[in-house]
């Protein structure tokens, strides 16, 4: 049974005050539903089957080559991310799964295993680091790191993915993520050819150790932190590598690193096609990888990416299994609570697709009807799931209204007298 | 009273199907609303009491520079355009405004306002067109026209913009919106200063023509029809227009004329603290001017930009008065249906930034609240207002479901038999 | 011999105007590439040898969807087109090919062998249209062509791809271009996934028609006429394309047809590495698709791309042949001229890519030395290479200043004489 | 007498290995301007006579938010950075003075004069800080500073700038550049106007303090280190600051600061015209504010950007007087190198700008022979300028090369063996 840091009778006392509103909710839109032949309970099923794994580093506070603002009690180590990850999934039941960054989460696996049990989590993929250098290490990656020009450094990148691997099969992973910072800053700093030459050999020897129940995800990003050219820039990249790793490999999207404009939906549904997609990262953007909360800028844009994702599941598409993850900086925000409310605006999108009338969407688009076939995704997309989201986490014992669940508990406060202020950040790298 | 173009026991008929649900929607919304403390009633004004403008040009299938694809029944004439626009109106309740565009629809001024008035229509701001040659016109655009190296090719300009100012004159308009194509393709092409200063002194000669209750609005677009520079590239050289032509000017936003990422609503409060924004262009955007349907790419944009407004709006903000007028290219689908499609979209946006708990949001600022601050706009957003849109259109004898009531109508094949076909579009301009 | 259009005393007059000049500019440059190790007199037969096609479309005036503003003496059919086509090769000695558009160029294919035989032209890839409705044709391409939710639209779109197959046949090009304009302007309008299988099985059907020594290239553009989403949106699915299309499929890279940002030259690095860049349309660009003439807003990257190009070359890349073609809209020049200038442009970052020290940017990648690598290649794009590019003019009986000669001949105003003025062009589709 | 870090006789010597080079290039080059009536010693003069600002920042080695890999011999303190700062001028003559940074440059005035005095260094403007927070601050700046919503916060934030200024009079700066993180990462965390008013507001405090010979430069970045909004956002925003501020106030144009695609150039015309441009800020970009060295992604922008300056300065534009800055961040080359280099791009630009024939350039403006016009530019830019920088230098007592040279002296080396290791950069805030 796990051991939760905040009690249920203050979950329970905080979902009494909703408890009458939620009822009323859930009842109106149940109506409306039914008049649109949909089965809320069926809905709420769905949904409080669903979860998304956040990610360790993400219960700190973020920040950005300027400044970061620390903020109080931020953990000081894996154990104390895990607790931030417990109070997440305790009081949304959204989030069972963490994943791991390695080296910045080492520690003795069975610690991590007892630790996480306690708090009913599991772990998600493993993610390797070669973007920057650890102390002690002896290549430094400020070149590249798997594709880096010396031997020597890609075989030091490469055992550190391995590393990964081992830590992971101890604390039950499936699956290890790869994103590398490798790239250049100058027009001819680096020969293009090359460069992916070194990625896919040295790819090769990390995919050689992964376990036959496995997948390796790799992760494509338009720039930064190499600013002209970046080794893995594009899905079409990505894709590439997938198809030379072979069948344990697959395109991860994190759906802030792509170019101006482009239209990811469709990315999504091309990997999907061809059987190589990975995953998400969740998060949203306006200008480039700004990390920020999912669905906060365009929550349309993360409906219709869910809008492919039900789309293929209800006709089955083959070899369909994305892992979802979040992936966000949290610069102005308590973690814990942009976690918690980014994890339940990805079960909204789900909701919302789930929604979708697909038979008459399909005879709009048959039919050339172009504004009904929109119209069908619009009207899903504006209903109101917010009782089925609340509906399906009261019946699992977490928090009717999470932020306000988790700041009347106090929890910050508590770690905050626990864990020591961390100071400062960065700041003289403009 | 006006004679409509379809019959009220058409569009009665039809609300009848769908009237028992709308009760029921709408007393569920009430309901929780009022536990929001917000009065349904007072929205269901609210939103019936706003009106869009729609474009004349809007009700032709629009095309691109590669080919335009005609529709059954495309308007001949403005009087054709007027009917169509009617019907937008009848159906909807939402677009009591045309928006005359010259020479296109330059007609005899008594007989425009008569047909506008059978059908209970009046005149929105004037659009005067100096990016195209009109036939048999003296000196061509090809090279520019308020911003022309000839005097000759200036003063034509001026003339042409006078000339729409005399008509709307004689149909009631009480604003003039001046968009120009005038740039260049080639770095060197034009000598930006000397080019600026060119359109500053022919508009200052349109403003004086001005009559003393009009507004004028100039309206910045990046690029396209030039594809190097643009005279008036966005709103910075727009507000200085706006400054240099005096109390009349003001600027006018159109939602696809900006750099890709652009935080548009901010540009929007920014016009409102310094007293030029004079109004929008309200269309969506994925990748340029696309000129799309309102709300059909990024809903939650359009909310922002009325969130805006309504804060304008309910603070009293001084000279606050904007224009609203959609501009969209209807390429794929019935330019009718699009367009009360759009006019609703709009209007779901004002009710969403109206539920805003503007009280709550501005204690979260200054607290510096993040999570809840933009909690609080997303919670608006994500009510779903439709039961107050179509209360709205019900109680005013508008259509419950416009592009249903439209359908059964039958209107479009009614005018498809009357107008004849329009044959094809451009091609050949690759 | 070829019969062409200006006099070769003509020429010579002009070329006697500019030789002295050109003699000490070229053996000052000589001397200076001497100091670096290089031979002149391999640069010019390099630049000599080179040569890139023009799309017989590109010698009328283009436009956009505002308007068209027609230039004096448009071609009034293929054979004009192929005198314009001509002057363009006999003045800059660099345009031997021309490719055609079908329908738009359709004539008997006997007849065109024989007139670009007097103006020693030859015809490059083949390109079909199936983006605009042709007269009299069955079904509308509206809602797509080749991905087309109607099986006989695509058989019809199939049917005419094979048609161009035929005519390229009989005049000897050995190649077929497909871009498609196929795509949606609202979410949900078209699912993806059927879209994109529809357009691969029509695809299969045009290349089992491909006689077995020609290559079939697919190009890929972000939007428009699109402006949601398009079938072939960037290099990823065209690689997926070249990938299922088998041998003969190769991707086609347009300069413009990118998000922005992207880094095209690293793009055209991975389809030379996996062996499926089939050529280039080049132009330039600022914004999106501006068919802005070639390297006149960024000749870096233009030189990029060659550098990327040379490199492929000298390190024999294996099944390195890429196909070279301009593809401008020329709105406001004498589309001659640009012609030549563009052709002209292409050369020199041709010539500028060949300067570039190989072995020293080697060694400097290797060393991780960025600024130098960096230096190395700008001081190749730096040097001047005009009197090579004018000197490899000047041997072959062409012009050293192509625009200066073509002025004096008076070629424009004699055809100008010749040829109806065409009335104005498109406008009403905003 | 400027006490220089590296003999004068090590400068010659590797002076006499280039010399002869030199002289050929420069007689050659001389002859060729003179067939185009261009004076080459006059170019010599005014490039010598030319200089631009290092930012004392600039000579440590950069980083992004994922990593920071130090180079070797960092400089300390703002002693070390003025040592580093006065090989680069001894090196290139082009860069007399140091831009400081407070409070990482804070020192004893007198000690600073002294210092930069040994090194033959000025001080250009002042820079504060307000987007980190500086140890035992009494208010962070997480969530603003300027316009900060507690009045304690903005006062901390305008007793900053004021003591800024006052450091300035001390070493004889007569300008403060006031560059803000100010902004939002989510929609709703701030009102924009009431942010923008508090902003203004605080500026008022500042500009009172305001010495008056001195100027404000006020400058604009989209996005970063805030995602969502950022109240200094663009342009248009700066200039309505400069206009509030008064007749010292100014804006700063970065060269990196700006929306994807925008004109830049256009934006120098503009404030020149409005005589409000303060200054630049170069470097160069290919994403974002990706602070690149100048000139090395896209140096036609660069010409294009000093063709307007040069344009000013020739038609004597009233009131134009822009401050002239490099800001990059140097993340993997040696600062010292990129910085050297960078001064000479920007030198490279002007000289070529000063070629530009704008007698003929008008001529053709006026005439509409866009392409013309735009070669009129493409051969000023063309001309490979090298044996004029070159010349200057060396005439000077500066590099021929300075690369080469710098390298040959062993600086690098020395200083590392003197100035200790700095441990690593950031991490963890992914």
């Amino acid at each position: 049974m796990a051991e939760y840091k905040i009690g249920s009778d203050q979950i329970g006392a905080n979902n009494d005050k909703h408890a009458k509103a939620l009822y009323a909710d859930y009842a109106a839109l149940g109506e409306h539903l039914a008049r649109r032949n949909i089965d809320i309970e069926k809905l709420v099923e769905k949904v409080s089957a669903y979860g998304v794994a956040v990610p360790s580093w993400g219960v700190g506070t973020g920040g950005t080559r300027f400044a970061r603002f620390p903020g109080a009690g931020e953990p000081r180590d894996i154990f104390d991310k895990l607790d931030d990850c417990g109070v997440i999934h305790q009081l949304t039941g959204a989030t069972p799964n963490v994943s791991l960054h390695i080296p910045w989460d080492k520690a003795d696996p069975k610690a991590l295993l007892e630790k996480a049990d306690t708090l009913g989590l599991g772990f998600d993929a493993m993610n390797s680091n070669t973007f920057s250098d650890a102390e002690g290490q002896k290549h430094s990656y400020k070149f590249g790191s798997l594709s880096h020009a010396s031997a020597a450094t890609r075989a030091q990148a490469v055992e550190h993915n391995i590393e990964c691997i081992e830590i992971g099969k101890a604390i039950g992973s499936k699956a290890l993520t790869v994103w590398i910072g490798d790239g250049s800053n100058f027009p001819g700093q680096t020969n293009f050819t090359t460069q992916f030459e070194r990625y896919l050999d040295a790819m090769k020897d990390v995919v050689k150790a992964l376990p036959a129940d496995w997948r390796i995800f790799t992760e494509h990003k338009m720039y930064e932190p190499a600013f002209y050219s970046t080794v893995v820039q594009d899905w079409g990249t990505n894709y590439m590598i997938a198809q030379e790793l072979g069948p344990q490999a697959y395109c991860l999207v994190d759906l802030g690193h792509h170019a101006p404009n482009v239209n990811i939906e469709m990315i999504v549904a091309r990997l999907i096609q061809f059987k190589k997609l990975g995953g998400f990262h969740f998060n949203d953007s306006k200008y480039g990888d700004d990390d920020l909360d999912t669905g906060s800028i365009d929550p349309f844009r993360l409906f219709l990416v869910f809008n492919e994702l039900v789309d293929a599941e209800q006709r089955g598409a083959e070899g369909f299994d994305p892992a979802h993850m979040l992936d966000q900086s949290h610069n102005v925000t308590d973690p814990i609570e942009s976690l918690m409310q980014s994890a339940m605006e990805v079960q909204r999108a789900y909701a919302q697709a789930l929604l979708v009338d697909r038979g008459a969407l399909k005879s709009f688009q048959e039919d050339n009807d172009a504004l009904m076939a929109a119209q069908t995704l619009k009207k899903a997309f504006r209903t109101d799931v917010e009782p089925i989201l609340a509906m399906a986490r009261q019946r699992k014992g977490a928090a009717i209204d999470p932020i306000a669940a988790y700041r009347a508990a106090g929890y910050r406060a508590k770690v905050a007298a626990e864990r020591p202020a961390v100071t400062g950040g960065s700041g003289g790298i403009v």
